[in-house]
């Protein structure tokens, strides 16, 4: 899996309003806001499952009805297509469960 | 739920020595490692159950197969006696599992 260019990176992340680009590290980073911790533990649980089916885990924070999500590839040492599947498919669990605040 | 005096936390944590005592803030933290992702999230799963049963949650981390922990009272503006039985609870899932590595 290679690393994206800076271009394949902005073109993705126009499609991922809601995520931040931290270039020096190469990471993206976004916060989840739910109505509560059921919630939000129900979107980490579905995260989680979609996490170790494709072997791309994310590091990731929680505080009762928030969680931050940071995605980068260590093996390819920046962001990878991975990245922005997985980044994807976490914005559709977040608005397919309803408990999103924003 | 009244604060512990500091009295009451060193003698609480005497008896959960992994346990780091930030007093600044009124919290305590400590990091589990496990085997893997799996046994991570199987872990989280199960604390989640205990904080929401509790309603007291904690602020958490967790990267592949680490999750940091920490816990304070923030009604009560510190620490008490259920971050003292939310630690212990913790430490004996994590033992349980049997995939904590130290």
């Amino acid at each position: 899996m290679k690393k994206l260019s800076f271009q394949e990176i902005e073109q993705a992340l126009a499609q991922l309003p809601a995520w931040e680009l931290d270039s020096a590290r190469g990471a993206i980073s976004r916060r989840y806001t739910f109505a509560d911790f059921s919630q939000a533990f129900a979107f980490m649980t579905r995260i989680a499952l979609y996490a170790e089916k494709h072997d791309h885990h994310p590091e990731w924070s929680n505080v009762y009805n928030k969680v931050d999500v940071t995605l980068t590839t260590h093996d390819a040492g920046g962001l990878t297509q991975r990245d922005v599947d997985f980044a994807r498919h976490a914005d559709g669990v977040a608005q397919a469960g309803g408990g999103e605040r924003g």
